[in-house]
């Protein structure tokens, strides 16, 4: 297996206790590794193998805790609460402030870390990321797009707040994410854009790109082509619509960190091959989640989920191959944090497992 | 007149023989003098005033073709056409590329130029304001805000492509605006961002800050609420919205091309106040002509104009009111003016009795 001879395998960070706590704290680990294991075989015998040896303590859950307490504390600050106009700051706060892992402000501050930075240098682009997720969620449920009326079972922004105010709440979010990383006030005061204004200009550059036309909006454009065709979409446009869905705005949040941190060139380079991998396995074992999780939901076959609409990674691949891709591009994403300091490399390292074992 | 002792009003421009050109290319001087009078004859007097004795020569016209030749072949290598996803692309250009005056980008460019940057300086944050613009005229046109079927005399962006397409060019436009701005390639070579970071941060977080919830999303937010009630918006209610639907990005134009073209922190405040002026001017003047304009169409006396649903500046102040309203502005902003370079105020100057005389 790839990874048992890869570099980082010996450096005997602690997952396999570890991983299990991150996705279902209440659950015993061992319980836990079952659960995983009933999934995800492939990618958990590798993770095991890494952590055979675990000598090297670092606590993922209570990295990742501490992270989405601060990115909230920040997403708090950057909307005034009741100053108007009142509804469009209400909209904004509900949309935002909804909860969610904070998977991308996590990536940007570790991604900042792994450079060199002091993590607290990237909570300005970390908390934008955030934003611009967000805005692309509301805008994406709209009902002339996805017309979802449920977010992490809330009901949607245009359901609560009406539709004109959900487009608008979105493109305020939007420049805010742009107005949050260009002041000076997101920034401690030793890292503020008058320090490092190359920094936040080159950032901002990576955050704008992966929003339009080169990646959140292309991505939605062609799945909504997508919608109701009967055909069968292939593997080459499904993994366009992920690339640009998903991918593309997980690798600005780990480049844009990387940048601001003080990385160099060829280390932006390689955390970029690192969030492209782990970019599009987000999106593979979302498929494979969305498989096993119908079977036992459903009682029934897999083979029932991939007859449905839906074109999925096990329905073009197979459950089996679609483990496999996700193992590969797990094994492709940690192969580039070689190099890097073993200790600062931990947080993305256990981003990347965490990306391939989560279960929602 | 306050504007007759004003410095510039020494500074001898040639404004009377050009102003009619530029609203009225193909009508003599004599007859679009007559036409300005019948309107907006305080102003008017105002600027021949200070053309009475005009030995410099500035001929805006020639300016704002030329600047809005550049600009529009900016925006036009802006967004590539044909390339997937092509109905974004072709939905992108189509509203950006279909005409209009370049108000904003040429007020961009003349305020790097009085700054004492060359005004190429400015093309990359001038083609990003007018991406803002167009935004925020194709979002404002959906069918759930103010439902728009014609922009320019063309069917809107939503009714060729369709809503979604709509929603998501809008999006690319506003994160392309912010590439354009940070990207090396916008940029002459002697001024790309690498060059002037600092600069390039400053000017995005000017732009950023007049979109969202301090700029046009709160001055379309509140418009909103003021559609189909029944009372009669009150002034303070109705300066907010223009301040911040119509002078925001204005503002926001001139300070990003004083920033880029290296003003001085006091130039730039001065330069925010001729800009908050015109921005309000501009829309004094829009009401006016909205009244004007029905009243010659209708042939009927401007008294009905102001008993229709739309709360204006006319309906509020009444016509001679308003026109006072307006000299005060343009005043107010030429002011501004004094203490730079004469030669390199001009484009200013002019813009200023432009958006106070124009006639559409």
């Amino acid at each position: 297996m790839a990874l048992a001879f890869h570099p980082l395998a010996a450096s005997r960070v602690r997952i396999a206790p570890l991983l299990p706590a991150a996705v279902a704290p209440s659950s015993s680990s061992v319980a836990a590794a079952r659960h995983h294991r009933r999934r995800f075989s492939v990618v958990v015998a590798t993770a095991a193998a890494a952590s055979a040896s675990a000598t090297t303590e670092f606590d993922f859950k209570a990295y990742m805790v501490e992270r989405a307490a601060a990115v909230n504390r920040a997403l708090d600050a950057a909307i005034p609460a009741g100053e108007p106009p009142a509804a469009l700051h209400e909209a904004m706060r509900y949309a935002l402030l909804a909860g969610g892992k904070r998977v991308r402000p996590a990536l940007c501050l570790a991604a900042c870390g792994i450079a060199g930075g002091p993590e607290a240098w990237a909570m300005a682009p970390a908390a934008a990321v955030e934003m611009v997720h967000t805005m692309s969620l509301v805008h994406d449920d709209l009902p002339c797009m996805d017309d979802d009326d449920l977010r992490r079972g809330k009901p949607t922004c245009h359901v609560v707040f009406g539709e004109p105010i959900a487009v608008l709440a979105g493109d305020a979010l939007l420049s805010l994410a742009f107005h949050h990383m260009a002041s000076v006030g997101s920034y401690p005061p030793d890292v503020d854009p008058e320090k490092h204004p190359a920094r936040v200009v080159r950032a901002i550059g990576e955050l704008a790109r992966c929003i339009g036309s080169e990646g959140l909006v292309a991505g939605q454009v062609v799945d909504l082509e997508m919608t109701g065709t009967s055909e069968v979409v292939p593997l080459e446009r499904l993994e366009y619509i992920h690339l640009h869905k998903t991918a593309a705005l997980l690798e600005a949040s780990v480049v844009i960190g990387a940048i601001i941190g003080g990385a160099t060139d060829e280390q932006i380079e390689r955390l970029r091959k690192y969030a492209r991998s782990i970019g599009l396995l987000f999106q593979v074992v979302d498929d494979i989640l969305d498989v096993t999780k119908s079977s036992e939901e459903l009682g029934k076959t897999a083979g029932k989920d991939l007859a449905s609409d839906k074109t999925t990674y096990p329905k073009l691949l197979g459950l089996e191959k679609s483990r496999e891709f996700a193992e590969k591009l797990l094994s492709d994403a940690t192969e580039q944090l070689a190099g890097f300091d073993k200790e600062k490399a931990a947080p993305l390292l256990h981003l990347a497992y965490y990306i391939a074992h989560r279960q929602n």
